[in-house]
């Protein structure tokens, strides 16, 4: 099975904050900190907590550029 | 100045191809590969090219998570 | 493995059309069209084509709600 | 009235909750179930609650593609 | 007809770009120029040309804050 | 420093609402009013409060027109 979304990033879960409809998902990856903001229904059909090994996935179109 | 966008990796540019109206940024963050689609107006107006230190920017909301 | 992103259509795919960085992937849901703008390196990589079954993967705070 | 988001879905509301700021808005697409994170405000606005017929939305640019 | 979408800047068209499978749309809004990336197919089925009274609409979720 | 995003908006932000995960900020803009959904960690870290002047960003592949 193969996901079109271009960047994929092996990260491992720090901490999980659950609100009444959206919760926190806070990652390290390589040492820099991903935040992703899924719903607190994902968490709990993932399972997700602290010390998972996960990827995070963004689509090319949602990713923008500073220089 | 500060940005909303929680998720923000320092990377650099390794390939730019332009289309019409969209074009692709590839970077590299740490050994893995991302890519960009934005606009050619926006590569033209920060003058990317191969080379370039970058910071690909992300909206916690446009994250999701696999696990 | 599990993908955070709640909507998941499993549709046909009907047609592909490609540009120079972007595609349209154009599918039938139970007699609806869906329309994807994925990258053509995304086409590539999972070798889409029309007939190919798939599934249509959209995260919740990407859905908007008409009435 | 014609909108430029490719991809509409005429829904049936099961399930609306509400959070601080953000909603859930379930929704029943031909047999499949559609879940959209809109804002408390939205809610409001649309007045929407279970057995509503509405369209759920979504930007072809937000739709990926799995095989 | 409501639609979730928070935030709906009435904008006049200025020029349509079109590439192979994405258009380019700037608009006007009051002085501040406006750019949507679209579908040809969009720009088609709506009849876009310069000129056009249109409203821009964007989700909540999708508009992050400089400060 | 620029960023890819190409629609800058210089706001005024009315209101902030802070739920557990995400919160709300309302902004005027030439008198229409703007709402982004951020987190509330965005909110803490650029201090966002009623009176600050801010630029609303929103990339080109998020906004729709409407006809």
């Amino acid at each position: 099975m193969k996901i079109s979304g271009r960047n994929k990033l092996e990260a491992t879960v720090k901490q999980v904050v659950m609100g009444q409809v959206m919760a926190k998902v806070v990652m390290d990856y390589k040492g820099t900190e991903l935040v992703a903001a899924i719903t607190v229904d994902s968490v709990e059909d993932l399972g997700l907590k602290a010390g998972d090994k996960v990827t995070a996935l963004v689509k090319a179109t949602e990713m923008m550029v500073i220089k």
